[in-house]
């Protein structure tokens, strides 16, 4: 450790062990996903292809949370270890020169070794945008899901209450392999107006399963559309069955804000 | 007339003469601008296939605004003349439809015959964005200009300010053919501050000759980076030579936000 304290008050860069710890934002639609996979355009991908080009050596990138298809980040934080010499700045300004403004790294910093963007991650926060109008809006179509049919704001807000709290999520969680758990502890789930039509679902827990923001979206506005009760929530979580809760929302509406870390 | 005021009573068809008027918002960025050309994909061609499509009879479009390519609409307006018949609302929900969210009709009316989206137009107001911060937004890159060097907010907005009135705009034009007059009046030329580095300039004039308002952007932008005085702005106004002013602003953060008619 005195090595790397060292090493940040000569100006970020370090001799010691250290990682490398990016905030990243990017525009999901051009990407099948975070995780990077063979023969499929990731965000991960084309991440760890830029950074070993800047750092001419190969790095295994940590992201915080799996974004699906489609789905956008402001605030995905992604980790990997650091060799010596590395300057933090100078790495974001080559990424952003090579991937902005599809992809652009917000912050770039060398933490303490030991830290990994997962698995010390506190919180994820998503936000969900719903553009509650009857014509459809060119601008907000790439980040947002147009609902034409009027929603009951009040309903919706009912609906959103009951998530908050440990929960099995099973309703609202694609199946993963066996054994897995899917019990969830979600911190806040709230509804914000923006105004002009435009509704905000906020939804923060210290993890997430996968599909699970979209599948609580499409539900709430399965009651928003007043084709369930508010009341129905809580039976749909305790039935512990996917095809209980409402359709999926689609990708694009989503965007993962922010992940939390302990100070 | 009266037969045109009683078929609006009716709830918008008509039986006499009128003119269909449509309010309608764009994603510039798949098109070749607005005006139809041969073997372009261009706003106007795509309308007027859709409405072609909807009513079965040939229209001819007359647009307010001649857009770049590249550059987005809100407020474009757009008419036709309507056969006896016509429903708005119909053709509205069918070309949303057919043709949203990339392009969407916000408003469709039948006024009386005589109107005509170009010629009847008292006004046109423009707003372009700059995203003046470090580094790039994945969220606002199709629909502003990223200006990584900070701009000098007070410097633009004097620079802004001796557009108003009635010039020769030459030196911010394209050059058309000859003998057209490069004269007009700017109602309305300042820089409004949304936050968090976003800088939108308006600008309203009677008519704009092409490429008007990115020229003076990317002259207005070298005054915020302090490539220039903005006490310079009336001289190359004076000096009526395209020369004298600044680089084109990129499309992208163009967009014909609205167009005033007489009540």
């Amino acid at each position: 450790m005195t090595l790397f304290d060292g090493a940040d008050e000569a100006g970020g860069t370090t001799a010691g062990p250290a990682v490398c710890k990016l905030v990243v934002a990017y525009d999901g639609a051009g990407f099948r996903g975070f995780a990077a996979q063979p023969d499929q355009r990731t965000v991960a991908g084309v991440l760890a292809h830029g950074i070993e080009k800047v750092l001419r050596h190969p790095v295994e990138l940590t992201g915080a949370g799996r974004t699906d298809a489609g789905v956008h980040a402001w605030g995905q934080v992604v980790s990997f270890d650091a060799l010596p010499g590395l300057d933090p700045d100078r790495l974001m300004a080559s990424l952003n020169a090579m991937l902005g403004p599809e992809v652009v790294v917000r912050a770039a910093d060398l933490v303490p070794a030991g830290f990994d963007a997962r698995r010390s991650a506190h919180w994820r926060e998503y936000r969900y945008t719903v553009c509650n109008r009857r014509v459809a809006d060119p601008f907000l179509a790439r980040t947002s899901w147009h609902v034409p049919a009027p929603l009951d704001v009040r309903a919706l807000r009912l609906a959103a209450d009951p998530f908050v709290g440990e929960h099995d999520f099973a309703s609202f969680c694609r199946k993963g392999p066996e054994g897995t758990t899917t019990v969830r502890r979600v911190l806040r789930s709230s509804w914000v107006e923006i105004g002009d039509g435009l509704l905000v679902y906020e939804v923060r827990a210290t993890a997430f399963c996968q599909q699970m923001v979209r599948a609580i979206v499409g539900t709430l506005v399965d009651v928003g559309l007043g084709r369930r009760r508010p009341g129905e929530m809580l039976g749909i979580l305790r039935g512990r069955d996917r095809d209980l809760a409402g359709p999926l929302a689609p990708p694009e509406g989503l965007c993962l804000r922010e992940v939390g870390y302990r100070p």
